[in-house]
């Protein structure tokens, strides 16, 4: 793979660290521009071939709309924004070169792109950079996935705006039963533990772009909804006094899912759980 | 330790076999007895030192009642059932001899005791076998933690039957949705891959069991229901249009778990997901 220069806008922050060490591990050159550098999101424009803006999605339009008409028609123009819809349709608004939006599907303390998802939501790609983007994260071993931007959005309130919306409700109910993980931790299963710590793991992190990630998904509330409607149905199946019925329920839902999968979870999981009590 | 000998009632199942395994190991006999065995739960009972109920509860509480009052009093009888109240009435009733409620927290696909957590319910302690279960379990790592009956009921409304109902109304609306397991890997974070992998352990297991934990337990309705108002908490903080609320709303709650536990949390997780990657 010919090496190209990347400029990383926004990559002070920790995904812009990650993919600075990356990309330069596959032998490009990479430039960081952040807030506070001397190096300017111009200066990225200038002298690189792909500029990525790794910020918040409202910074990332703004800087798209600032630097996007001064790139030429032969580079590329990427984000690492969560949602897609609006940022891959500022930036394909803002400029003539080749634009992909891009979603990195884990956070910056994943230690290696062996298994890790990337979606890629291409709005133009007149200069085929989106088969080089292709190679180049493949070449690390993730997953790549394209997908329409309005797609992408629905999907993310189900794979992060309810999760995170579930985490978070569970740590204010253990807060409002006044809960402490140190207590529940005597008594818990190797999966309420999990739970717990999956808790904390967000907490440790970035709260604001926790707050984005479930606040700013329009199709979020939308999502709660229909887990809600699941937790009724559930509650009439387990609590109706009819033993049977919360037996046929699970096994109406296990045929959905099938046996191949959940053999293969059970060795994932258990692999999970081994990986807990090795300290 | 002294070797005893130590009957497992309904020892044939997977918990009793895991058990068996153990306590053969740390040099103990062990003799089982099951539904289709030639040697019956009598012969146990005349056998043995320890007699051990390893079977649902209905059945455990009929067991209980049939061989109670021939055991003599400087014998152990325990359970392995995930609820204790009943149980443990039922076994002190019926019988002179010690009894001790145990619940060990994990399932059969548990590789060792190390780490894992096992509650007794002691209700009859004449002749001191309390400290001597305490120390088989000791000895094999796992973390012994006594509490009253009741007590034990409550918490493992949230620990057990919170926790399952959740995974399986996550389930349900997965399967209302008709989004797949396989689909859902390719957009799915790490967190998220393992929330679907966790709902597949769950369905590869004994499934008359799960619903028993969900239903059966009297307080599972009440805990649910104190997760529905923390749903409605979280909705208000984040769809209430001010992201500001959203965020304060997290910083509130990290403050209750404190920075050394996300921290610690931060870490056990990043272990775990490690390891779904590495197959």
């Amino acid at each position: 793979m010919d090496p190209v220069t990347i400029g990383i806008a926004g990559g002070t922050g920790g995904m812009g660290q990650w993919f600075q060490n990356y990309f330069t591990q596959a032998g490009h050159a990479v430039r960081i521009a952040g807030r506070k550098t001397e190096v300017t999101y111009e200066d990225l424009v200038r002298d690189c071939d792909v500029v990525i803006l790794s910020m918040p999605q409202k910074a990332a339009m703004a800087v798209a709309g600032r630097i996007g008409p001064a790139m030429r028609e032969d580079q590329l123009l990427m984000d690492f924004c969560s949602q897609k819809a609006g940022i891959v349709a500022a930036m394909a608004g803002a400029t003539r070169a080749d634009v992909i939006g891009t979603h990195p599907m884990f956070g910056p303390s994943t230690a290696s792109l062996a298994g890790q998802n990337i979606i890629l939501c291409p709005a133009r790609n007149s200069h085929n950079w989106l088969s080089w983007v292709e190679r180049v994260f493949a070449d690390g071993g993730a997953v790549v996935t394209r997908m329409e931007p309005e797609e992408h959005d629905r999907k993310m309130a189900l794979a992060q705006s309810l999760k995170h919306f579930l985490t978070v409700s569970l740590a204010r109910m253990l807060q409002t039963l006044d809960i402490r993980p140190d207590d529940a931790f005597l008594y818990a299963t190797p999966i309420f533990r999990l739970n717990i710590n999956l808790i904390g793991r967000l907490l440790a992190q970035d709260l604001s772009l926790y707050a984005d990630l479930v606040s700013g998904n329009p199709q979020a509330p939308v999502v709660v909804d229909r887990f809600l409607a699941a937790m009724e149905e559930s509650r009439r199946a387990f609590f109706s006094g009819d033993e049977q019925k919360a037996a046929d329920y699970l096994t109406e839902i296990r045929k959905f899912f099938g046996d191949d999968f959940c053999k293969e979870a059970l060795e994932e999981t258990s692999r999970v759980i081994d990986a807990m009590y090795r300290s």
